[in-house]
């Protein structure tokens, strides 16, 4: 066997993760770190397989149901790639084109998707609150419904951004850290900035950084979280990560000042949101049809944005972190980069551009997080799964 | 061999269904009563492979065509999932993001995303008499460019539901209650309601109560057609129905009195439909251009449904039934659930909420309609292959 | 081995064209002589292979990205098609779907949809300049992304339809042309007139006779070129096609007489495009948002189209052509029919009626162009390879 596969199984082989069999990756919040362990580990273990040519197809034929509420480039190739991966068929519900009654339970909707369907991956990320329970609703569709006897299985939910968290982001994020640190041990004690930044559009998602900063304290980095008075996040997802630092022994704090927490910082992550009142107050309006209301917000929140410009990833900034302009920037893409796709936004081209390779990187990981939380959803055990999937050698792109 | 599995073979193996071979599946009528067995036969044995867990793929690859003129959840994703089971990549023609020009033949369409189609499904039921006409004309073109050594096989088609027929929904249906009844055998007697329902929509098809009426009357199911007066189904067919009834020793009743229809049924089916009559002209106002006609006909028909607001399918009604509500209650869904999806509608919602597991295990059968009709048009011994396929044993889902 | 695939091998085996592994496929001009008879030998090898129920599935898993940004039947099920013979799973990058910024690198979203894409497919032709450029950036970005180690791999591009060029339609042109004329060799000394055709429609893409006379030319054809005066196709490429036909022992004629170039032409390709000038000043309103200008522009087009009516393929013109009516007659298609698509159009309907087969043939050889392409980038040894797929033996389409 391959000695770094072997690695990664051996650790494998240590932890306890037999609950994700059969089960649904939601947040990352839901999952034990033993359980987030073993998602990286199959991460790079697949990653091994596929760059040594080996197929990791282990279904002959099933369909991997997609679910876009919200628009997509990145997440849906990574879905598409990573569930192809594993020889799943990708079908998407494409709401426009269907015939979803008005009224339509999302019991029934999701029953009639999924009596061939392995896996559904969902997003649903533009009003607090909703894509959650969207989640939570089709996954209790389809347990009720496989209790019951009308699917001959139990297709399992992969969140692909909800209003609350982006676990496939986010161990994206993770599996570039732990790559580029040599081993998830090595995170400990490394000094995150997640940050707010300045962006000309409206109503990015919190997701992105609650997601972060609940999964980064877990293992064990110190983490400064830093916004304009007024953009805060989930007040109990922020609770909950001064838990998570306190358990790990790291460092969990909370700022108004960018600069401040760059301070020393070996990775920087700088990236809009919007605040969360406002979200709340969206979701408000949104759910009584107002959308002049909408609009009347949307053009208060643009206003309350453009008096935090100053909120942006510039070299002068970089200057204060542990390694100036060699200390790791990450954005989960498309970053608003001034002078490139608007003048004023999150990050300054001098810092992008030297950090491209890197966030190009970080992207990569993507499919493999995917493939990884379907792989321990679907195989009892994985690493004797592992173990055959490397001694069938069968070849992913046929060599002559 | 799985004992199961032996059972459908050899009844299998006693039919003769030759004629499927390389053949259009697009109406049940087009069909002999042992070619329709067969294919019930044929979609119970691929599910019993499925749900054992053996792959039934074979086609190593292969398009599967779908032609959607018409919005679809369940046919879609029963037709997505039926061709993947069998080994085959669905793509799409959407006619808008085609290149179709305006007046281009249909021969030449359907030949253009033919040459490496192993299978056609349209659903086209929006006008009187042009679904049938469009799928007959996309089966003699391909026959015809197949005939001329343009294609190197002849690709089939499935009806995924035309104005007149609904083929798969039917068949669902019936291996519904096949599965349900313990064989088709005991089916024979079962007194069937096939009745109208209102509903707050407008122009609801006529093919599934055609669908049904031209079905179950072939089986020795004595069907009671209800509905008001004036929401006729097509003569032809109605006419037809009653010759079947005949020939298997049923009865086939009209009337419009829903309850008593109802009154000792086994097996209630209650949907919504537009009146023959309008739905002609309808589609004479469509060929017109004339869309200030078509409104002034929605508003008369929805005018004109709502004067029989009294045919729903409620618990005093069910109460006249054989067993009452545990009589078995049918609809191909989405249905019009009263304080659920509308107010008045086709269902009330303490008769629907009592059936639902049994409405969404009908639905699951549509999947195994489609592979089946697939399956019996590309292999020309289904026993043996079936056979084989056991033998080969190759595992749908790897196991480890 | 099957006799005429060792004739197709046995040719290929003294061609030199290692150069085409791991290398885009954008223009044929891009490639040797020997590289393009390869394309040729490759696609009739894998046909032969199809027709004989051989799979020529060489990946296990993997994805093949479209971007139409242009509407397409043909070549976009070509694509599907050619990709599925190999085993690529389809996933098309919907611009509209996606979540591009405003502003977002061609190099970031090529290397987004890139993480497990063996292969990316391109139309772009609507804007003189844009679509070669767009697919030279894409390549570059891959590329670039694929040396800094973000790629494992390179994933190729095939031009679907540039500004300048379509190879995929040029190559079924010529593989129509080998097959009728039984080799390649025949065609040396045939009479070829691509000319100019009336359509009441607006701004024909140049692509397809720049294609044709830049590859017909070079084996050997005797090409006669004609068009009303002023509709000029790029002068850079006309003067090419001279310098390939005097390389090749041809003649290449310009006129703007369509008798004239159909007198003694053993083959006849009349088809529309707009005038290079008019294109390029189209692509000048359009990079100023002139849309006002744009439909001027348009209107002016049709206005000078329509004083060119008489330039349609007539049976009377085909009687100048060597076999009058028996001379092949060839269009990319959909062609304007009249009588059929159109009142007056490119050609006369008892014309196209007559070779109506041959037209759909021409066709039926693009899949396999697309997957010769891929062939040849994504296998280090064709010959290797095609001589293990038939020892393999794997069936396409399993029979029983």
């Amino acid at each position: 066997m391959d000695a770094q596969l072997k690695g990664y199984l051996d650790k494998l082989s240590k932890l306890d993760f037999s609950k994700m069999y059969n089960n649904d990756f939601l947040h990352t919040w839901d999952k034990t770190t033993d359980e987030l362990k073993a998602m990286y580990l199959v991460a790079d273990a697949l990653r091994n397989l596929r760059e040594r040519n080996i197929s990791t197809r282990i279904f002959q034929s099933g369909l991997a149901v997609s679910n876009f509420r919200d628009n997509s480039t990145r997440t849906r190739f990574s879905f598409a790639s990573g569930t192809n991966l594993l020889g799943l068929q990708l079908q998407d519900l494409d709401e426009a084109k269907s015939q979803i009654a008005h009224g339509e339970t999302v019991r029934e909707t999701a029953t009639m998707i999924s009596f061939m369907a392995d896996v559904i991956g969902i997003r649903d990320d533009k009003y607090i609150g909703e894509g959650d329970d969207y989640m939570r609703q089709v996954s209790e569709s389809v347990a009720e419904s496989y209790e019951a006897g009308i699917l001959d299985h139990r297709p399992t939910l992969v969140s692909l951004q909800s209003d609350s968290d982006h676990p496939t982001q986010s161990s994206a994020d993770l599996l570039y850290l732990i790559n580029e640190f040599g081993g998830l041990e090595n995170l400990k004690g490394k000094k995150v900035a997640v940050t707010w930044a300045y962006s000309p559009s409206y109503g990015k998602p919190l997701s992105c950084p609650q997601s972060l900063i609940m999964l980064l304290t877990r293992f064990g980095m110190n983490v400064s979280l830093a916004h304009p008075e007024g953009y805060d996040l989930m007040p109990e997802l922020v609770e909950q990560a001064g838990k998570y630092a306190a358990e790990s022994g790291a460092t969990f704090t909370k700022g108004h000042d960018m600069a401040e927490a760059f301070e020393g910082a070996d990775i920087v992550i700088p990236k809009s949101w919007a605040p969360y009142a406002a979200m709340e107050k969206r979701t408000k309006l949104f759910a009584e049809g107002d959308s002049e209301g909408i609009d009347k917000l949307e053009q208060e929140l643009l206003a309350q944005n453009a008096t935090h410009m100053d909120w942006h990833c510039t070299p002068e900034l970089m200057a204060k972190t542990a390694k100036g302009m060699d200390t790791i920037y990450m954005h989960p893409l498309p970053a608003d980069i001034e002078g490139v796709s608007c003048e004023h936004g999150e990050v300054a081209s001098e810092v992008f551009d030297a950090h491209r390779d890197g966030l190009y990187k970080e992207a990569s990981y993507k499919p493999y997080a995917v493939a990884a939380m379907i792989f321990l959803q679907k195989v009892k055990d994985p690493v004797a799964m592992l173990t055959a999937l490397e001694e069938r050698g069968t070849e992913r792109w046929l060599q002559a």
